[in-house]
């Protein structure tokens, strides 16, 4: 007898080796290193940091805490945001527990939801600067003060905490936080009609109605998201009004109002423009809300956004963010790989906004771009160890380079310990540790396998799918799904850009032929049990960028199923790794190297390498023929780059 | 009957149609148009000054001497060096009268003679900022104050206001300034045992030690130059002295030691370091002082600064300055093309040290360098009307890059109206006016001719020379030697570096064979008249960038005679200029255009040009043969582009 079913995902376990190493690594290293630092209790040097703003001392965030709970005596030190550097890290230890429940950081957590409990106001306000320091400029400086940022970082921890460990008093906070919102912001006369100057709150209040279903906070996202850019005045208005020469962060009130997606209401931004961080955030809300209000000049902007941005503003990394002045998108097809800035927030952000995409929309291109990010553009950003992280992914970078010219000195050839401005290490963790709810997406009677990271999912009516991949080395997938009470649904298996038009699906042992569909085959299941097996493209592509992104202009990259590839001085024996030239027939060496960076699979490309030219020599002459050797240029995975002797890197190799 | 001969320049006509357009502009465009912007009688735009920090009005400069003289009140405006627009344009003044005698000018450079006498002290101090406004801060932050940069100036135009009009009262301001210099700076106790921030006195008190013969002058410039660096404290003890947080340029404190050239003796500086302008200002005093000391430690530092600029770090135009972060070198064979500066007065600084290294050495390559910025480095930080002027030379640039990308800001793709630091458009006009001096260099009895510019030449013992050329268009040059009393004296005429192994040399039309002795051909003359023809290759050279320099890789640059060349969007139908391809073996049609920018020589250059993707596709693709059909790719020389519509340009071209 077949039952009606309809998905609701109870639990997928990550099985795949590659990631079970990650979201272990997190739980072994990243949190505890992280809790140490936030702690002060750790050394490590932030004097790296591209945008640290003067902010060189120790993290000082869960002191701030203390302060404001009266556990402790002192002055707020850090950014406006220190807080959050906490909340993001709890969010990722919560996931955690999901995977790997631990009685140690349980407590440490619990402890530390009860320390965010003490410092919040009873009327729900909590932003540690403005409580310890700044009492009369709570909400009176929003362009800068992240207060609505800090506090949905909080929302989206308290739910998660709540989520997985049941834990009221969490989502008590969460919800008092929004109820202050609330009171504060809207159309009402005696409310602030503004919004924060980083976008965050409003996808945050969406996770905060999913768990509460408490349609006001929904409301509440959605005015502010209405709101934005409808007075282009109204951060001015409030700088003038708190006293122009009282900037809470440098500078930042020099940026034009691009830089906040505030320069005239979402439904008029044709564009994606602005600090990256902060468009992708916003998408990220749109779309949430969306999901809900069905509000289309919010949909609308989504695809707006996600169009410019995947189409002419991304690298082929998944990083985003051209220039550093702004962490900023600067225009169409401007994507320098020297002076960039490609921020890992960013990527994992867009993770955010494709994941949300998914839900609006079954189409497999949300689906490439959240693979991409996962493998390449926001990976990049934690190295081996779980101890050192980059702010800025370039794609070519140069030790020399970054020490000497100043236009591309915030670009690092190694990762650092910690920022002054630590917004990328705990965004990256609480990724990992959430992985598993970035593999499915359900929808009515269809469950979406968009990525074919090894895992084991259970979903209601005890369908469970088993997936076993050695994925990104291998494109060989299977699938085995039980479905003991026959229940129908449909199951859609993402057919990947770079594998479409070879790729072999077979059901049940058979070659089946099935056409795609946005992206997706649509399996029809009803049976108790079913195979199957996808087979992708594996081969080494060669990739080319459009001729209109100058920068990429006469070059090669190289792309192996999701992963894309760099050269690095570890690995050849030369910082001039423009020496080499690749031609598109070049061959290839696939070779897995099991104990190299963890384990991977490295390309072995046949290559020619110019001499170099003499020092001394007149540096320009009439054109001869190159003097060229047959040479080896071997590859590794680019989110593997910098994590053994610093040295040169690209992407982007001359043809 | 011979006599012994000793060359000794009287005077040089400059006949060459192409320079005496220019020569005539300054007199009729630059020189009124600069006056009246002195005078804040011109309307100017000046907010487009890549350095202008914060100085957003009009020059105030002549207003500043008058109020320094006691005829006006008010207070100083501008940069603390204000004061050298006026010198400069008064220098450039000077040199004009020899060729072109103008009574108005006349008077009204006599009555600013006039005013700078009266606003310089008893003591000989002139400084308007300092007298104005800041008394009790005389000598006292050398690292900012530009007073001895700025009384330098005076004395280079004192000199050649002497020298070409007679007047004492013009010499006597510089006398006095010198001697002022003499008391207050050296190795006394009671003296101050320091230098300027910015080199410029050095070769300034050279030029009056030339003709005043006065000693004194001469050991100061060498006392300076052994000086500089010894202490490296010195600017800092000084900043501390009075008043850190008195800085009289914003963020100069905080550029590093090496901006100043002054971390160390210039005896152990190896490279060529920091701001690029101040480096061959120095490089010039250099030269100027081990011209008469013969100095072997500042010889030594000449030729290393020499060959590290010109072999590593200096692009094809001749163009210096890497980064626009203190207008700075940055390492070597660092030389990005979109996001560099190429300061005009670099490389007009380049041309002062290129002469200075001649009179010291009879080499080809200093003469090959001076060539090679007179027709492109410095001569394109002019516009054709004489009224517009580049700061920054680039060699790539769209104004789309300008506008959005905050990293190619400082890069204008149109020559502004003034800058607030309005450093190059006079250093420009005193190049043009005097170019007479920079054609021969005489010594002994060898007179070097190592410029093909046209021009009549008088010597003494009545030796003339009459040199016709169409240069740079026509490699064709005619000398024709007269020489009454039968002097002996050899003759040594230049092959440039881009003519070698393909010249040819008739001596009173017979074909002659010399070899080349540095660059130099030598004829010994001995016959009361001469006629000497000498072709050079004006064939197109597709030259190529050493594959160390990683921006120019996979390029072409296009050359003729010493004329480098650009495409530029205004000839052609795109701004995407990297979509043409250029083959080293491609056809070019060679056209002169007599109407077009004043008269240029144009290459139709035969290019495929790659049809521009799709903007709605992936922009990630795998490569496949891009789709190309045969074009022709207009270029122009460098100097003379953004004289029309304003668009994109590029120098190197792809491959």
């Amino acid at each position: 007898m077949q039952t009606l079913f309809k998905p609701k995902l109870n639990h997928v376990d990550i099985t795949s080796k590659f990631w079970s190493h990650y979201q272990q690594l997190v739980v072994k290293e990243v949190l505890p290193y992280q809790w140490s630092v936030m702690n002060d209790e750790a050394s490590v040097d932030i004097s790296e940091d591209p945008q640290n703003n003067g902010i060189n001392k120790n993290s000082h965030a869960i002191a701030n805490l203390k302060i404001a709970a009266g556990q402790q005596k002192g002055h707020h030190y850090g950014f406006p945001f220190q807080d959050t550097d906490v909340y993001k890290w709890l969010e990722a230890a919560a996931y955690s527990f999901s995977y790997q429940p631990n009685n140690d950081l349980k407590t440490i957590t619990d402890t530390l939801v009860s320390l965010i409990a003490d410092a919040q106001e009873d009327n729900g306000y909590l932003s540690t600067l403005f409580q310890i320091d700044e009492p009369q400029r709570k909400f009176k400086r929003l362009q800068q003060s992240h207060e609505l940022y800090t506090m949905g970082h909080y929302i989206e921890a308290g739910v998660a905490y709540y989520q997985v460990t049941g834990s009221g008093k969490a989502l008590t906070i969460a919800t008092k936080m929004a109820d202050c919102i609330c009171r504060n912001f809207g159309a009402d006369p005696d409310q602030i009609h503004g919004y924060d100057g980083h976008p965050e709150i409003e996808l945050a209040l969406v996770k905060l109605y999913e768990v509460t279903n408490d349609q006001r906070y929904l409301d509440m996202a959605h005015y502010f998201l209405v709101e934005r850019g409808t007075d282009p005045d109204f951060f001015d208005k409030q700088n003038i009004a708190d006293g122009l020469e009282r900037d809470l962060i440098p500078n930042m009130r020099d940026m034009p109002r691009t830089y906040y997606q505030a320069d005239k209401p979402i439904k008029d931004q044709q564009t994606a423009e602005g600090h990256a961080v902060r468009v992708v955030y916003l998408c990220t809300g749109m779309a949430s809300v969306a999901l809900y209000t069905h509000d289309q000049t919010l949909l609308d902007a989504c695809h707006r956004f996600w169009n410019d941005i995947v189409k002419r503003r991304m690298y082929i990394t998944g990083n985003i963010g051209s220039t550093t002045t702004g962490e900023s998108l600067t225009y169409d097809y401007d994507l320098p790989n020297d002076t960039m800035y490609g921020e890992t927030c960013a990527s994992v952000g867009m993770a955010f906004f494709a994941k949300k995409m998914l839900q609006l929309e079954s189409k497999g291109e949300y689906a490439d771009i959240l693979e991409k990010e996962l493998f390449n553009g926001s990976l990049s950003g934690m190295s081996l160890d779980g101890k050192h992280f980059f702010y800025v992914n370039p794609l070519e970078a140069d030790p020399k380079a970054s020490a000497l010219n100043p236009g591309k000195s915030h670009v690092l050839t190694h990762r650092a310990d910690w920022f002054g401005c630590a917004c990328c290490p705990a965004n990256l963790a609480r990724l990992i540790t959430s992985l598993s709810d970035y593999l499915y997406t359900e929808k009515d009677n269809t469950i979406l396998a968009h990525q074919f990271i090894a895992n084991k999912a259970a979903f209601n009516n005890k369908v469970s799918i088993n997936q076993k991949s050695d994925f990104p080395w291998s494109g060989d997938v299977l699938f085995e799904i039980t479905n003991p009470e026959n229940c129908e649904f449909r199951f859609g298996i993402r057919i990947p850009q770079w594998s479409l038009g070879n790729y072999q699906l077979s059901i049940n042992g058979h070659l089946a032929s099935i056409s795609i569909d946005d992206g997706f085959v649509y399996i029809p299941v009803n049976e108790s049990k079913m195979t199957i097996t996808l087979s992708l493209d594996m081969s080494v592509k060669f990739m080319a960028a459009s001729n209109r992104i100058v920068a990429d202009q006469n070059k090669i990259a190289v792309q192996r199923g999701p992963v894309i590839y760099c050269a690095e001085e570890a690995d050849n024996h030369t910082s001039q790794l423009g020496l080499y030239h690749v031609s598109p027939k070049a061959n290839v060496l696939v070779k897995k190297e099991p104990t190299l960076l963890n384990g991977v699979t490295t390309l072995d490309v046949s290559a020619q390498e110019e001499e170099l030219t003499n020092a001394d020599d007149n540096p320009y002459q009439p054109l001869t023929s190159e003097k060229t050797i047959p040479a080896n240029l071997r590859l590794i995975p680019y989110y593997a780059w910098a994590n053994r002797t610093e040295g040169a890197m690209r992407v982007w190799l001359n043809r």
